[in-house]
């Protein structure tokens, strides 16, 4: 798989942790399980009773560590075994791996690779996610299918106007508009600008726009897969967005790769505190729900497509400019952490 | 797999595909769409963009091609990208194989090889499908097997001793039959008659007789897996079937392979228009399905014994020759191919 | 797979093999079908018809011997085709595999080597599967993974603390106790005493005790993957268990490879008959039940960790001596076996 090891991956909302239990998440193919102390800190282990291979998960959270469901080995917060039932010494080899893990604004991040290098600088600007200046309704979808697939799909919003037509595209303006592209630190920027077009019929959730709108979409696409996005429409002509008649919005999304084929996806897309209720909020999730449900499925066909003739080619267009650049520079980036 | 390449297939009931519609199916290995065009005429395509492998069956018919749901892309009838949204500049790679097509009495043929060797000679005489002297209502079923087993038992009616004991055999006899066995350019003629025996319970959707009957099968089998035949039953002894106090039949049926280990088979059996009405047809209907449902089992059943123990010997009986025939020359016919 | 072929293994309770029918099971990846003739004996056959494979078990029980529901081919008890519909003379290749079959207390039995040696000495002494002074209701479970994982279970019994901590086990006492292993010739002797423990919650379902108890697990373990054991509890203290006043069972379990990654699991567990009803019996059973899909639970869990991590290293412990032991005499012995 390519991907880079010394990595921050997001590995669950916050809430998927219950207090006193615990959550099994597999990232990059390592079965991982979180939990929290009675102290209320995270803690991550391999999920991999380094006796008989027994899963932590099927255990129980003992507040101070978890103990194996199979024959009674606790570990703490640290994978060290403290507790062997029926063994007079415990040894040195009776541990399991811990993993860094960071939470900031609702996301818990796991570092997989060296965890000496495992830096919280790293993390992404996910301010929205928990801002009470924006409201969001959090998401989670799993997906069947590699996760480069849809980096693929979140780096060229022309499918806005075929994937999503009638919820968050309604018309092809989006795919006949040239985005810019400028190449970050860790990933690409896309700016996409669309003039004079009707409202998508997702702002119906929102707001009632007279006529036509000027849409934006500008992200940070950042390794390992995680969009940071302001996009909005406001009336078609009108020089800036005014919070008064316009729509503005912020979203995170970030893809963990759960194995080789299979993709966890994390989202929100906020709209801010003052421009409507609850109502707003939920309306905002549903339309999110329902269209990456179609990104979803178009993705899977794709995949399925793909594992059906390995090695056929596909033809590169000037439309995938975004996604080559970033594919390239994860590549160099993944062949630097692996010469060491 | 062992199967000819320049070879008409069946791959749809000309009603499977919807006017505006499309329809996805694969045959040998290779997906595929079938649509119709505003004109009406069929096409089929490569189901699979040129771009980034989306299903073109994913996407919608436009009348004069398909446009791809993913990024928009439009193909015509004869696979040339005419549209490419966000491109100024249609590159001449951007394209999918077409497949000849041929409609011939309800049955959608393509051409899996060297197109310009597609002769429409090569179709067979599948009358009964659509001929206002015959009745019928056509069947299709899927199955998780190999053609070839199918091919086996289509070849060998003795199974209807056994496996349709209660449908369409009725009597030990059939399996105590020997078939007479002519090879002809493309396939053999198989020619089984039974004298003297029970009229098979489903005869009874059609007519009843007062005694015993003899019953007749007479078939053409054909590359590359096509069954066309007359059949029948009349009074025990009387020279000539009588159509006032015979039952009179004929049949067509087709095996598509869908993959390595995955059939499509389309059926039909047909009573003569002035021997009932559509009572009969549907009686004649459901007992064929009762029946190849049987067979289904078994040649599933058999299946999964034969990937249990890949290479065990079959033991080969004399009640084999038709299907050892059929086999040596569809070996040869591929092998020629083959060479070139 | 490590496994005997010169061994008994169940393949059955007497009570499955319905009396005019058939029962198809695989053992060690070959697939039998085991039935009654008309004078009531029990007959296993290899279930792949020499002639085109599909399953005996797709046919029929004639009485003496089974038709194959495809062709008609019928075989006999010893395996030798005896009729053959359509065919002058019947080949002398016409035959499938007959296995020794024993029934022994209600376990039917198939012997998987070489016939020559099948010796029903070896077959366990299971009687409390069948003896008017216990009682027992019997009991099967399917498992989705190999059987050496389940004897590794059944060979140490500090699991009844935390996997069963709710059923069978109800103390950590279990897991600290030290058994005493002995090694004899087809297997070990496990003995586990735990003194002055409270009663575990099953026993609730046959007696109440005022106070704690003295429990003993005493099995002998023996090949393929045989369990037989005396347990019980008595009031804490007291020098002997009595009848009045003390749980008394026996229990007879044991597994049989379906395929390398799958396995059949037959047991009971008795009491005395004079130690309750129906109502007892019926109550141990759905104990039993329940506590072993907690087992089941546990064992696939850690099979899916396995396969994940395959080659990944276990630690071993002291507590893991007995399925040690009974590991390396299985690998001597199968060793053994194939050297000749």
């Amino acid at each position: 798989m390519l991907a880079l090891r010394n990595c921050w991956y997001v590995i669950a909302w916050d809430y998927e942790v219950p207090a006193n239990g615990l959550l099994a998440r597999t990232v990059l193919n390592e079965p991982i399980v979180v939990f929290r102390t009675a102290q209320g800190r995270f803690a991550a282990l391999e999920d991999r009773c380094c006796h008989r291979a027994a899963p932590l998960s099927k255990g129980r959270n003992e507040g101070d560590g978890l103990r194996c469901g199979y024959h009674g080995l606790k570990f703490d917060a640290a994978g060290r075994c403290v507790d062997a039932p029926g063994l007079e010494r415990i040894p040195e080899a009776a541990k399991v791996r811990a993993y860094p893990l960071a939470l900031k604004r609702k996301w818990l991040f796991v570092w997989m690779g060296d965890p000496a290098q495992a830096d919280e600088r790293l993390l992404p600007d996910n301010f929205s996610n928990d801002d009470p200046a924006w409201r969001n309704r959090p998401g989670y979808l799993h997906y069947d299918t590699p996760y480069l697939l849809i980096c693929d799909n979140l780096l060229d919003f022309s499918h806005l106007s075929y994937v999503h037509e009638k919820t968050l595209g309604g018309s092809t303006a989006i795919a006949q508009a040239r985005p810019e592209i400028e190449t970050l630190e860790r990933g690409v920027r896309v700016s996409r600008r669309v003039p004079d077009v009707p409202p998508p019929p997702y702002y119906g959730r929102i707001r009632r726009f007279a006529g036509n709108v000027d849409r934006w979409f500008v992200y940070d696409f950042l390794f390992p897969g995680t969009l940071l996005m302001s996009s909005g429409g406001k009336p078609a002509g009108q020089k800036e967005p005014d919070p008064a008649n316009s729509v503005l919005l912020h979203s995170c999304q970030t893809l963990t790769p759960e194995t080789d084929d299979t993709t966890h996806y994390f989202f929100q897309q906020s709209h801010r505190a003052d421009a409507g209720d609850a109502s707003v909020t939920e309306g905002i999730y549903q339309s999110l729900i329902t269209a990456f449900n179609e990104d979803r499925d178009m993705i899977t066909a794709q995949h399925e497509s793909l594992r059906r003739s390995p090695g056929a080619p596909m033809l590169p267009l000037g439309i995938d400019s975004a996604l080559v650049r970033y594919r390239r520079l994860l590549e160099d980036a993944v062949a630097r952490e692996r010469a060491g």
